[in-house]
Formats: structure tokens, sequence, C-alpha cells
């Protein structure tokens, strides 16, 4: 199993937004103490593997009391590093990258989106939201005078390994890559990737699976 | 670890449209055999690892040959369902909806978009690509008239619950969820999610990992 330097497993690292979501959604049900079991039912993950996970980071539980709602929800948004303000851009202002600036979501949960850019002459100068795009080869100055935190790519594969490149030479450390590419980044620049086309790709074999399976006389 | 139904790990399936688009990659640069150590280089996978997921669908390298990339690339094509065309819906025709109902590169898969759906009056008669955006509430009797394999939810997740079942009831087996709530389905039809805020909630983790760990003191 892939795991990070410090030995948190990436399965675990999945889990906490999940378990960030539904705790968000226990609260706004008015349910201000759980048990491991009644968090279990909810998500479909075992009571056990919700306490060992959760003990990686110090959330005990009480012994017959279970958690606090709310002081777990809030260690987990610590744990996320959800206290803290980042700034985002956008390389790649077509339809997803438009999408995702119109999104107010992730501004509610501190990621703030400050500039796209484009190559595209028609769309440099216009404005998502109130937020500029600019032109692409302004990129560099623009990492230069200004700290972001997280660059979005969402550009075609043949350009994202070059700008990737420049963003990681400007500084940024945390990567949402949603071109169809895996970057190979330094060990401190992080990278999460939304790699559509393979997800849609996960499901097709899903809904053929047993048909697969018997075709390909796979010995199971 | 999880599994499906028939012990080919989810693990294992999540890297099959990776070795897909790797092979593409192989193709196109006019490489016409390939070993697993080669594409272990490339995929930054151990070699034994690729053959182990290989050999589950019957997908032999020979020895001291390696494999013929492009009958490697048609079985994996074949074993991802990748040969059938699939009809797809979306309900939710926001930013996110659009962005994807915009996006051809899906087309060229085999996965083509038939209709959008949404409840907001001024979407609804509206085309994108040629596509139409019908009510919602016309959903139920589109889906007894029309096949549908695919429903993407672009929704919000107070109603994608709801328009889960109903897609469900309409005899659709692939559900593609990018609403922000886990759907439960029968087993007969599946689901894979596209959680959005979940994947940066996991970059703003790996951003603060380090601190996060010594802050909490993680027994690691």
């Amino acid at each position: 199993m892939q795991t990070t330097g410090k030995n948190i497993s990436l399965a675990v690292i999945k889990r906490l937004p999940r378990y960030y979501r539904y705790l968000g959604d226990i609260l706004d049900d008015g349910i201000t103490r759980i048990s491991s079991n009644e968090i279990s039912l909810r998500m479909d993950i075992t009571a056990s593997q919700i306490r060992q996970d959760l003990n990686n980071f110090g959330c005990f539980g009480q012994q017959g009391y279970g958690y606090n709602t709310e002081l777990l929800y809030g260690e987990i948004k610590k744990i996320l590093g959800l206290e803290k303000q980042y700034s985002m851009i956008i390389i790649g202002a077509g339809n997803i990258g438009q999408a995702l600036a119109n999104y107010i979501n992730f501004q509610k949960r501190g990621f703030n989106f400050v500039a796209l850019f484009d190559a595209n002459p028609k769309l440099i100068g216009l404005t998502i939201r109130g937020i500029e795009i600019y032109d692409v080869d302004k990129l560099p100055e623009y990492l230069a005078a200004t700290r972001v935190d997280i660059a979005v790519l969402t550009l075609p594969k043949n350009s994202a390994t070059e700008i990737a490149r420049i963003v990681i030479d400007g500084g940024v450390k945390g990567i949402w890559n949603f071109s169809n590419i895996d970057i190979k980044t330094p060990n401190d620049v992080k990278v999460e990737n939304v790699h559509l086309t393979d997800s849609l790709m996960t499901l097709s074999y899903k809904l053929n699976e047993k048909e697969i399976l018997s075709r390909f006389g796979a010995s199971l």
C-alpha cells in the first residue's frame, strides 16, 4: 500500500475528507455525541477501522461515551488544514477551469481563486466572478510577485508538463491536476489528481466487469 | 482492501485506466514492443505489480519479448469496456454539468451525452453542443422511453439522493456522481464518485502533513 513519508497510509488520508463531510452532516442533524458504531453505520466503514484511523491523529473517543461530534469535527478540520486560507490560480480557462472558478463552495472552505491563465487571446482580459484571466506568458512574473499556494491545472496534457515546471519553479507547493497526465514533482510539491477520463473508464469497467471476467477467462 | 464481487481489487481496477493512458502514449511514441520493466519506469509502479495486474485478465507478455504494445492496448481497451458505446445523461446543468457536456473527448471514447436535465426554468430548452436541457420533472418519462447507460449527477447534495432513486428506478445501471454525497445503490448499479471538495481537502492535508503530524503528536 502506498504510504506518505511518515506512515499515514494514502487510504487513511483519502478517508479523512469523508469523515469531515459525514461529521458535518451529523452536526447538521443536531447529534452532539456519536459512537464509532453509529458513524460506521452511516459511512459503511467498520467501527474498528474508524477508531484506528482517528487514533493516528490522537482523536480518541471515550469508552462508553463515544465522540463529541463538534470537537471531532473541529479536530478533523485542523487535520485537513482547513483552518488556513489558500490562494489558488487556475491555468487553463476552458470549460472545467471556468466551472471551478464559478464554484463558490471552495471559497467557503478557505480556497480562494485569485487569477486564471490561458493562452487564448479571446479569453485573456475577461473575468469570471471578478477573477481576471491573464495571458499564460505572464505566469512566471505573476508567481514572482504573488504568493500562490495551489495551482489548478485544467489544460491539455501536451502543455501540462511545461506549465507544471513553471509553477514549481515559481514556488507553488500544491498542484491540483485535472490534466490527463501524471505530473512528476519534487518531494515538497504535493499533487492531487482528478483524472476525469480515468474515472469514467473505471465506471465502464465496473459496468462490464462480469462479462469481462468471463470473456477473459480470469481464474477467479 | 476493498474488493469487487469477484476478487479483482479496487486498487487494480483503478490502475487499469492508467495502463490504458500510458500504453496510448507509448503507441504514440511509435514503440511496438515493451517490457514490464520499461512500463514500470514510465508509470512508477513495480514491474512485478504490472505483471500481476495484467495476469488477472490473462494478458501475458512473453518472457524475453515483453508485450506487443498494440495488442496489450487493445486488450485493456476491451477490459475497460471501451469497445461499446454508452448513452449518458447529465442531471444538473450548472457549471460542472455544462463543462462535462462541452468536453468532446468523452465522445471519442464512446461516451455519448444525449440529454441534460435541470430544475432551473432559465436553462430548460437551451442546448449545449446540440444537447437539449430538459425539465428534471420529465426525467422519469424520458427514462421510460430512452435507454440510458450512465447518469451523471452534477447537482446539489440535497437533491442527489432523490434523483439517484429516480434514475435507478428508470433502469440506469451506471452513476457518475459529482454530488458531494455518497449514493447508496443496489448491487447491480455501479457508482463512480468524483468528489471535488474531498479531493481539494486531500491536497490541503498533504500540504500540511508535516506540521499536522507534529502538532497532533501522532506516534510515528
